[in-house]
């Protein structure tokens, strides 16, 4: 493949981030990469791997004649991220950002940038329970979904970004910021919730020690743990800024809730039945997509050779 | 290995029996395994694939002169499998399960029973999202949890069905009935039903179509489908009969969900990152246990090299 940004400013080195860089080296998609991040930390680390050409010191530097921009720092520090580097952006530049809400992201970012460059929010969803610097890998978007909510961008501009994700192994999905959202809410935020959610409860009962908790986790629990394992940080700030729709659903899924609940309560074993066959088509359908393996509990490494 | 039983006999052929099959033969735990289940086609399968020395037609005359019998059919169905094999019992053999319930099935099963016998229940924390004969495999206890509920049982009994859960690479655990049904409403009831209850809100919201939640399940959605797509007679007769300690824990679970639900709405950012940085210490400790993997996503198959 060849190069589709003469220079790009990755500001955030995080899980995401230098998943991209790894991504953009793999097929020689970026001319130079430049990178860098809050803390002094995540800055040594990414000096020591060497995913970037370069790493500097500030958002501001880190822009300079590039002419991709990706904010990949919480969603919550992305507005003040967003004023730094605006007067260093270059002519022509494309702006974009990984984070898990578009609205709040439009809202927070938008107001800062300069008419002379293309502000093309995006949404890549791929992730694992890891985070920071060290835990990038260059296949995290394979087969994965990058959403684009061009906001009535330059088409011209949104074509080359969409060349970008295409090229680090992602399909590319166009959406309005709001249909983003919820789509996410449901697919993401509530299921993060919730998870989070089980795993609080699990923790804090206490005629059910911890020990039992961990020992007896196969038995569906574990599940729940390796989402609820993701960065604190950004999932607060998704919670903040996706409010009413993760809301909506929350709402939505203690109605189902309290139906089951008064099924269980009642006896109603048909209807218990009817739910649960009905969720089955839905895996399937996954599945089908390539969205997720058939191998029994995911294919858990070594699940059939020991475990 | 030697063999600990030998005869042993599998009522039902789903994928704990049919791994139990597999798993005794691995280490030549059992003299001859007698299988048999309701329906003909299942019998049909199980001796096409052989794992069973012998499949009849009757779960009277597969315990005929068996020294362990194993029920392992659906909850709701255990009462009316006992009332069938009482009278075939041979002198002195061990009857045990593998259901996902203690208390109700010692209830349904335990007045059956004749004074010569020894009625160990049993539940191996194992499974897949898979089930049917097709579905087992020698490997599933292996590293995994058996709880068994001797319940006053002789102890050289229970020694000998803990030496054959042993050779099937389980580890065995003992506790009384009701705890049991207690820790496993945190550690799997009560995960199942809300993961149920989440795919269900997912297929029933016409906002976004079922498309959409397929093609972005990966942002975090499709852990849940792998558990909500088990069996649904087995999890149907579980809820109904361990119904007081799984709605005593979807209560608790409410409980939380308002709490973070209302920390949402009135932006306490600080509660949010609170919980979630706890729930992360209980999934570092099922690591650490050995009940899961480290590698991102589990270890989805092809996750590192392709996707």
């Amino acid at each position: 493949m060849s190069v589709v940004y003469d220079r790009v400013a990755l500001i955030g080195l995080g899980l995401i981030a230098s998943s991209m860089a790894h991504a953009m080296r793999r097929s020689g998609l970026a001319g130079e990469i430049v990178g860098t991040a809050r803390s002094t930390e995540t800055r040594d680390i990414a000096r020591e791997l060497g995913f970037c050409d370069r790493v500097v010191d500030s958002a501001a530097e880190a822009v300079k004649g590039a002419d991709l921009v990706v904010l990949a720092v919480p969603v919550g520090a992305m507005g003040a991220v967003a004023a730094e580097i605006a007067p260093e952006l270059a002519q022509g530049a494309t702006v974009t950002d990984v984070g898990s809400v578009k609205q709040a992201v439009i809202e927070a970012v938008g107001p800062h940038l300069p008419e002379h460059v293309h502000f093309i929010p995006g949404h890549p969803l791929a992730g694992t329970e890891h985070s920071g610097p060290r835990s990038g890998f260059a296949e995290l978007f394979d087969n994965r979904w990058c959403i684009l909510v061009p906001n009535g961008s330059d088409a011209k501009a949104t074509a080359r970004l969409t060349r970008l994700w295409e090229g680090m192994g992602a399909h590319v999905d166009v959406m309005d910021a709001p249909h983003h959202d919820l789509v996410l809410a449901v697919t993401s935020h509530a299921p993060h919730l919730i998870a989070y959610t089980m795993v609080g409860v699990a923790d804090d009962l206490s005629r059910v020690t911890d020990s039992e908790v961990i020992k007896f986790s196969a038995a569906g629990f574990r599940d729940f743990t390796r989402i609820a394992a993701s960065d604190p940080t950004m999932w607060r700030d998704v919670f903040l800024t996706n409010k009413d729709a993760t809301l909506e659903i929350l709402g939505r899924f203690t109605e189902e809730l309290f139906a089951l609940q008064r099924a269980i309560r009642t006896g109603d074993g048909d209807h218990l039945h009817d739910y649960f066959t009905r969720t089955r088509a839905i895996r399937r359908g996954i599945i089908e997509a390539g969205q997720d393996t058939d191998a029994p509990d995911f294919g858990r490494s070594g699940q059939h050779d020991k475990a």
